[in-house]
């Protein structure tokens, strides 16, 4: 039974979980014009009665239900965007694409490349789309930067990238949410905001993986041995470099900075941009000292880009383009996004391994 | 014999080379308002006298010598500035101060911190006031961000930086330049511009050693095993970390990014302000995420920072002070500047040591 929507090309959504991070991307459902919710999961009929009501889902076209299974059941859903714990992505991932949606997993995309891979066994067999809810990707001003990052002339050969993703975490927070929790999102803030690094380090190569990975020492963990703070340094074959921070216990600051050899990119708001309908980055080129290196230039200049849509909107009609071009076209899905979230996953693990072996050096896997 | 401009307080500086930089300072002594360019020596008379005409000195009141000794032995030079070869500022760093000169080093300053200390101890037993010439310590800017980052509220506790400072050696530097050769400056870009990296870390920190240091993996050197791009990561006890990437071979990139449990601190220019008369940095305060995560803020202001004289001129002013008063009043030299001197040698001995331990964590000497 397809609805009207579905039959207009429309991909259904339904939302298994009802975090905080469900608000945003139910919001961004609703704005992408090729998408739409109609059904929301949690373990609770009442929460997931409340979560339609407090984010203005229309009960009549929206069904509320009192399990995940009950949503993966639905044969109007086309699609899940599932935001629950890391711990269960590996179930209930799985467990998606068995039924034939697919899937629009939230990040960390799980607690490890081998539950991941598990989890992307699936989607293939099934033939679904997966895509990880990294949001940054699909704003526009990350394919503004990336026409830069490959200018040979202007950018060059890329150098070396420094990240930094930190914000403070209230009591509250480091007390009860599920990303302090060892059972819950046993990675803490290396799979949180430390995913954003990672991930903005990737595209910065253009997804060639590190050789070598590093952890810092002394990373801060809770006492229940889920890092709360961590960092990481990241080397190529060919001497490229990069190193990251990331943290629950430091002032909001989001950093990308590659420098290449001809160019310097520096965005400082690259995971969330500050405003939400247009972002910047600032970018120089073949800068250079004046007599007497009393002053140089040229300055950075800043690109401003504008967003029509929020990047969770851009993200959920990206998904949707492609689970429509799977649908209607019968074509096959996207490889590049499993791709990469399977890339980041990797060297997340190589992160936790070098803390693990006493911050020796890892070899990323393959 | 004190000349009238000794006799109302101006430091008389005797130039020890004839290098590019050396023009800087040339410049920069003739802006000071206490200081004053009485004599220059190269190893050739000729090459001196070029430099008076070159740089606008009067050959009545400056005098032009032949060899680095007839500047020592002349009793009218209060100052050494000497910005000959790192090879070199062992021997003539201890032979200046052993001729009661006050010495203004340039950078680095040794090739170890065992060849400072030599230079440190002669400057001891002298007398005399020791400096190294890194300009940026003196802009006002830096005063200002000091007064962010000791601010307990805004600022709060230090929890990371970075620091990158690079710029494109065109061919000639890489094949001709004092800083490719092993015998000259034989710690490369790291002694060059990862000096200021390593100080703009320190300086962060408020001079508090690290305990240990990592460098990266990869880090490209010439022909000759001079260091062409290199990076570190330091580590502190507390969990306070820093991470620096110094190199020829890219873009020119010169920033510190300073991140606190309230506040974030970012300069684009830190060690060379773009322009010369005024310097900017950026810094943020609780910035906190909008509901939903769609953005976040307050986003950093713009702090600019206007200099009445260049830095380095600043820094002559600041060394003459410091030598007028050991001069006049029968002060003793203020301890604060070879100290810090000696700690960013430590860290810089200490990145080197792990780059020939094959990329070990070294502990950083004390």
């Amino acid at each position: 039974m397809a609805s009207a929507a579905g039959e207009e090309g429309t991909v259904r959504f339904g939302i298994i979980g009802c975090a905080m991070i469900a608000r945003k991307l139910s919001r961004a459902i609703g704005l992408a014009p090729n998408a739409a919710v109609v059904a929301v999961g949690s373990r609770s009929l009442e929460k997931s009665r409340r979560f339609l009501s407090d984010n203005g889902l229309d009960a009549a076209a929206v069904a509320a239900y009192g399990s995940y299974e009950e949503v993966l059941s639905d044969p109007r859903v086309d699609a899940v965007y599932l935001p629950l714990p890391t711990s269960l992505h590996l179930r209930w991932g799985v467990a998606a694409a068995a039924s034939g949606k697919h899937l629009l997993l939230e990040k960390p995309a799980a607690l490890c490349a081998a539950d991941l891979d598990e989890i992307l066994a699936a989607c293939d067999a099934a033939g679904v789309q997966f895509m990880d809810s990294t949001m940054w990707m699909h704003h526009p001003r990350t394919a503004a930067m990336r026409e830069l990052l490959s200018d040979p002339v202007r950018f060059g050969k890329l150098r070396t990238v420094n990240s930094i993703f930190t914000f403070v975490a209230g009591p509250s927070f480091l007390e009860n949410d599920i990303r302090v929790k060892p059972e819950l999102d046993g990675l803490g803030a290396l799979g949180d905001v430390g995913w954003y690094c990672i991930r903005g380090i990737l595209w910065a190569v253009d997804y060639e993986l590190p050789e070598s990975v590093v952890a810092l020492r002394h990373p801060v963990t809770n006492a229940a041995g889920v890092i709360l703070s961590c960092g990481a340094s990241l080397v190529w074959k060919d001497g490229q470099t990069a190193t990251f921070h990331c943290s629950f216990l430091a002032n909001m600051t989001i950093e990308l900075t590659a420098v290449g050899s001809a160019g310097t990119l520096h965005a400082g708001d690259f995971v969330i941009p500050a405003e939400e309908r247009s972002a910047a980055f600032s970018f120089s080129s073949c800068a250079e000292f004046s007599d007497l290196h009393t002053s140089w230039g040229p300055l950075p200049s800043r690109h401003v880009v504008s967003s029509g849509l929020p990047q969770e909107a851009q993200m959920v009609a990206e998904f949707s383009r492609l689970v429509g071009g799977i649908r209607g076209a019968g074509g096959k899905p996207e490889k590049k996004w499993p791709d990469i979230t399977r890339k980041t996953q990797l060297v997340v693990d190589a992160v936790k391994a070098s803390i693990e072996r006493g911050f020796e050096p890892v070899v990323v896997g393959s």
